[in-house]
């Protein structure tokens, strides 16, 4: 890069780093005041989708750190079939980098491992982004065969970013339109790509939805020991994780904020960027012990 | 008042105007760049009810508008048992101050009476913040024979504001807390003060909620078509307006946020004033045509 060049998603270094359990790849960029604001990917993302206008304008702020748990894109291992697992895997993460408290933005499954991250190391959050994720025992999550989402899935004429643009966003000429434009941001990074995740991602990260959903004991009451300050963001048209899930985290959590964006679905954050990323950016920048800011 | 006293809604002069349905009670104050905000009030409320913390700050940027429905307070006439006249009366009165194009913040019953108002004449508005309040068709909208609320409206020991504090606030000593400084605050004015509402409002206006229960057609579909970029606010335990009515609201608007708040119930936005007036005057301050601020 030549001097001058703005760090960011589409631009910063891929790193690796050995841990305990595995070698992980991940991406560092940014500074400012705030805590470290730790990234946790969806099922079968990598490094390579998270949209630069998303992490970058959160960039300005604080460090941000992106992360490919084990198994994906290059870091190794085998992909775990448990949330529980993936959690492990990200503690082990943050201590070989010697990060102990961190802000986190979890979206989808990496939602479900930033919950599951608090309640095996309660210290390690001081505040959450929860975007478009379902707590443990939450309804109807990632079910791949419903019509709306196994269309595109099972079409040969979409490939790669164009399947994203399909199911993360809604039937709507705007929405659409969002998508398109967050398939062209992704498409800026050129070089040091991660390897795209293939079945040996996608297979255990079902499976470890699957085991989501089972709970036991009172349904939602594991939420209201977090005592985080959270915010809660989804889409309104949500067939990956409805938006009913958002509800039930924001209802059962003791200290969080739900914000829920219209005519959008699962790439609610990447539809409204500019919205979602002054709100997290008023959230994180809060000292407050309550999560409204 | 002395020079330099700030003018809000503890000091601001009560005004009356002639319009052709009845003479309405109303207070007037603040400036600036914005739209005037109107402000409808929520069951049995009076001018007197409007928090400062809450109309206040939304002065500094923007002319803001109290207002007493027919019947209440100071305005004259008799209280309509139905939300369409209410609206009727809120057109009315705002014709004659010669307003044909404000933002609104309908509360509670005040905010069934913006929706309402918005489809008699859809013009009227520019943004609508819609605060604990429920669509046409809603869920167990003030059913106040329920314990949670029967309990503290039956209870002799409490009187005037005591019983606000009570229904208006969760069971938590925090909610409480909050409830008891909303209180103070209201307290601040006292001269020019209304009639404190009676049965006879009270009785007309739990018709009007049992009326707004009732719909014909597909249950919300006359939400679709409402443009106005629309927030929606609630807090999760809300014994009196569900925050379910909240969801469907957001679903079924095409062009809503929806925010929540903690730990609060229909008093969520006097707990959290100053989330709450940051957020909805970043909210008005917007001139998109997307909800998304």
């Amino acid at each position: 890069m030549s001097a001058g060049t703005i760090i960011g998603a589409a631009t910063a270094p891929t790193q690796l780093i050995q841990g305990k359990k595995a070698t992980y790849a991940y991406r560092r960029f940014g500074h400012g005041a705030g805590h470290p604001l730790l990234f946790l990917q969806h099922f079968v993302g990598t490094l390579d989708n998270w949209d630069p206008a998303v992490t970058d304008p959160l960039a300005a702020g604080r460090e941000v750190v992106l992360f490919d748990n084990a198994g994906v894109g290059r870091s190794t291992g085998s992909v775990p079939s448990t949330v529980s697992e993936m959690s492990s895997h990200a503690l082990d993460f943050l201590d070989v980098l010697r990060i102990d408290r961190c802000d986190v933005i979890g979206f989808s499954l990496g939602g479900m491992v930033a919950q599951q991250m608090v309640r095996d190391r309660p210290s390690i959050f001081r505040r959450m982004i929860l975007v478009r994720t379902a707590p443990r025992g939450g309804d109807d999550i990632m079910h791949l065969e419903k019509h709306a989402l196994a269309g595109p899935l099972n079409d040969p004429t979409l490939t790669g970013y164009a399947v994203l643009q399909k199911i993360f966003f809604a039937p709507t000429t705007s929405s659409q339109a969002a998508g398109g434009a967050f398939v062209g941001r992704l498409s800026q990074r050129k070089n040091d790509l991660d390897k795209a995740s293939g079945p040996d991602v996608a297979a255990p990260q079902m499976a470890a939805f699957r085991e989501w959903e089972q709970y036991t004991g009172p349904r939602f009451a594991d939420l209201r020991s977090v005592q985080q300050p959270t915010l809660v963001v989804n889409g309104v048209h949500d067939d990956m994780v409805p938006v009913s899930n958002s509800y039930r985290l924001s209802e059962n959590l003791p200290n969080a904020v739900l914000l829920t964006y219209p005519d959008s679905g699962h790439g609610s954050l990447f539809q409204f960027h500019e919205s979602f990323t002054r709100q997290a950016a008023a959230f994180l920048s809060s000292d407050s012990p309550f999560a409204p800011y």
